[in-house]
């Protein structure tokens, strides 16, 4: 409850700080019987690791997680699951400089107001390096899921003022980008070498589907499934913007033009993205995100030091142009949590619901 | 935690449906000692009441809410406080025809497979109905914040394309539709006579902002302020997207523009929104939404009744034709809720914090 | 979580003060179907209510129960289930007298002490009135588990000296003290006239057993059956103790002799009561309790005043000299309420477990 | 949520099993600021470690603690504090004679129903072992609580038929056996040699008290302060009663003798054992548990094995002839749990509560 941990009963809870001993995870009501190894964990977080390209920063964490309980034999047994990844590329020294002073843009200000107290280095627990312990869960949560058909993907769909036209979900993962438009990916790379160039960054948007969702799922009033992927999804670091469906474009729509309408062939359409009255229609579940630009650039700026002086600022150091690349894994990894914890509880509650109504969506 | 409470020190639990005896909440976890009175709610309430203006839905109900419990001698005593609104206006013949027939873009299709079973009448639990005791649970939250000196207030900014240029937050509650900026009301007005003619519907913009927030609050990593606000905000019936701060115009920014430089006067911009690392900055709260336009309308559509047979399907009934209006007093429910739940819990895990950085937006 | 819900997956929330307006409650959780009606929850309330007996309090109240939601057309909808009783025999007037003064025993000082105010009217929030909502809520739990073979009985089992020598379970209900041995009855009321006279009061011991609970309902290894079934029974009003199985007497056991040996065609003893390692075995749950004597008796005793002056103290008014008798009916809620909670529980989780293992108690 | 977890606001989540790579712990809510180092922890769990004296279990584990996140520069960040141990100390080959034969008394029968898999070596999650984590949680909710100046300790009260005639508080931790009372530590010593002999073993009566609790500690009406105790002892393995001051004497107790009386000068009694509707009184808090006699013992009995066949089975390894003896650390950790949770919930929700009441304990 104190904010470390996700989920009401696939629950989530992550510890550990960028430059601490070691990150780490309790998995907790994870279903036995699963086959599970580290491996399936390493392939998820192979993705998200951080110089895996030339795109994102050039620091190199082996990432290698261990499952530290919660599987016998190869099969998970219903107790929790611990994980655990040592920090072996820590390099702590890089940080010193900015011991008294708040990076702009970054949590520094405000977990100094917050704890009064904080590791400083590389962010400490505000740095994006939680999200590896997210990504571990969250295969785990895949992994359940595609039992039950459901299939989560998400892509770059924007960085900057480069718009991928459309998603082709098959090319997602050939590229080093997560960008489902192949004529987007040589511009989207020379924009990173000029912003590396230029020592800026710049945003992201992200679109993610999860298909095979069948229709049920999500607790109204409010832990509604698009309640709780909004909260999941603005979890993530640096993201401003969640929407479902149509987002943004329904203020313009109207009611003739955006209500689903529904034969028994199936929806006409699917402007809410999955979701009625904050459960899953059983079409594919589509939400967008926002990534803000990174605030560690190489670009000098205004701030202050722990006293209120007024400093000025150069975040050193290995950073992402655009960090919306790396969070492509961990969009897939909150969006799997949001949804096997759903599956769960509408089993506890609705386990033996019964309809004459078709799921139109088959 | 089955769905229908919100917060977790400031735990609200709603419960009722649209055409049902009454609808209720329990505010669980208000401090003891703070004067309340049924006037405190009801203003709150009479803001959102359908019947209130002519452009939202005719339907007219009292809305009386009583507190039931946890009010001594007029102040709260620390324990439950129990509200109740009984349904005085039902009409519940007005929905005997789509009893087996699932009104497209509402819940009822999704209810039918979650539940098996539904309460039809003017949508039962799915209802904006239930809102209302959002509103008032918000009335109280919304007392203890002011006392902190904070303050909340939310605006229409948006009507299908018609946009408030600015939003002058002395004059939204000056006028029917909560809208900031004068020279926007005869056109949002104009529209809205227009889509009553059509019986079509239109989406909305509202923003919230709440001002006096100190630096602290939020939960990191998965209790953000933030995180919080975008489930609190999407679990508002028809909201489709939540964006804090800059939103979706982050995609396309620089870190260099994007990030909040600081100074010992304070900061330079407020793009995060007044939320960084998940934890407030000192600076406005800022978030937008989304709604969609509400499906409920008199152009007839395709659908499917109970037992997926194509029926056609015209909502007759009392619907507003721009749902952003009502849902106005809402927002600012649903982000007092928030706020004054990380107030609470900021104040029992930090109670004892002490910095020496001065709050740079005093 | 403030502390007035109680439950997991079938949460109950309750609130209101003794002599406040109202008495209520949320159920949230129930599954839909359910077929539910006022009458059910009378039933319940009806063996609990005071004036019931010459043995209980002379105070009545109608205790008369309404469904305000989650029940459409005589069935549970799966949306929460507002219960009401409004407080019509108040008569306030009787505790004047100790608005300022703390009874000794009661929770007059604690509460002062918790929230610098309080509803001092017959005990407010404290007052055991409270647990007429148990009893509404346990008896749909009650149903639900009937529905599974599942049988929550509690008896009398000792009030002072007298204890009763064996507990025939269809005697229970047959007798105003909820009994099992009859032989018991007569001396039990003797002495209920004997405090009546002498202005006093005396303890009690109760019992309560689930028969027909499946083996695998418990969650290790903090939400144990038997760990929550501890708190579900301590949080009544006056219990002081409570014991699984053989309780207390296992201090002396041998392990030899305490290990119920299991054989295939069963468990050879049930010193356990039901739950190895928080986990029911399949065995009937027993657990016993220990009512304190209720503190508000006629006979003068030693106070202080709210500013800490001392103070005579006699607690007028109609108060049942044994507590333990009307408690029997909310041991038999609260225990319904943990037996729900994890059955559900077990649903989400383990829907899919199976096993070669025969359950040997069947 | 599934059962892993302790606490609201100060929130233990164990994992990990007997035989398994590693126990862990987070500790999540914990305020930042302490001083905390490993050696604070290990000082309490070498008090817990078998191996420790003659009287327990000869296997040793080093059970030496890491903590992995959350302590920065010697203190206490506000962020999760991760807590590790390696298992060294495994000896698998031991339990492989009851990997299909479920001991009883143990938990092999009640986990195979409810899991249909489980890690039998050792018992796995349900082994004491897990109780490590709880007494390296407890030790920080321990220094804590030292700085409100509460204390906490826990006594071994009765062995077998030998009780201690009374707990000399001081000379607790000056023996092997954790045993107020000088005179009894012979005959139990003498017990133990005895049940070695014999391969039996004899359950353990434990008391805990908490001095310098302030009045107005506990959350009605369900996470009363009693109740949360009962559950967090219940919780721990092999205790079959919890009782809180005078327990099941209360029964035989009239209203008059029971009731602690109060004057200016404090209470003239504490029969109820520090917690008056809940919530504490600035009273001791005092409270009774037993524990039974552990079943794993070299006397041949009778059981079935996986597929419902009758087999013999003896226990045979290393097993404490009674763990009343380790469980008093335990104890202490659990009942610091409770009260750092309810400290800092009461910090929450009523930091800002002022009464003229005088605190009579002081």
């Amino acid at each position: 409850m104190p904010g470390n941990s996700f989920g009401q009963l696939f629950q989530v809870t992550t510890f550990g700080e960028s430059h601490g001993p070691s990150l780490g995870a309790v998995v907790d009501g994870c279903p036995p019987g699963l086959e599970l190894s580290e491996a399936d964990l390493q392939e998820a977080l192979d993705r998200r690791r951080p110089g895996q390209s030339r795109y994102t920063t050039a620091r190199r964490e082996a990432d290698e997680v261990r499952i530290l309980s919660g599987v016998f034999e190869g099969k998970t047994t219903g107790t929790p699951i611990g994980l655990l990844i040592e920090n072996t590329d820590q390099r702590s020294q890089d940080y010193s400089k900015i011991k008294d002073t708040f990076r702009p843009g970054h949590a520094d200000y405000t977990y100094e107001h917050k704890y009064g107290i904080r590791d400083y280095r590389g962010g400490g627990r505000s740095s994006a390096r939680e999200t590896a312990m997210r990504v571990a869960a969250g295969a785990i949560a895949e992994k359940l899921l595609a039992q039950q058909g459901i299939k989560i993907q998400a892509a770059l769909t924007q960085m900057g003022d480069i718009k991928a036209k459309d998603t082709d979900w098959q090319e997602v993962r050939n590229n080093e980008l997560f960008c489902g438009d192949v004529n987007a990916i040589e511009p989207m790379q020379a924009l990173i070498k000029q912003l590396l160039k230029e020592g800026d960054s710049v945003g992201a948007r992200i679109r993610v589907q999860a298909t095979g969702v069948p229709p049920g799922w999500g607790e109204p009033v409010f832990d509604r499934l698009d309640a709780d992927l909004a909260k999941a999804l603005m979890s993530i670091n640096a993201v401003k913007a969640v929407s479902v469906g149509d987002g943004f474009d329904v203020v313009t729509q109207k009611g003739s033009e955006h209500r689903d309408e529904m034969t028994k062939k199936g929806f006409l359409s699917n402007h809410s993205g999955g979701v009625l009255g904050g459960i899953s229609s059983g079409q594919p579940v589509i939400a967008d995100i926002a990534l803000k630009p990174t605030s560690s650039i190489s670009i000098s700026g205004q701030t202050i030091d722990k006293w209120g002086n007024d400093q000025p600022v150069v975040t050193k150091g290995r950073h992402d142009p655009c960090v919306g690349i790396r969070a492509v894994p961990i969009v897939e990894a909150m969006t799997s949590l949001v949804l096997v914890d759903h599956w769960l509880r509408q089993r506890a509650q609705n386990a033996q619901v019964k309809t004459e109504t078709p799921d139109i969506s088959r």
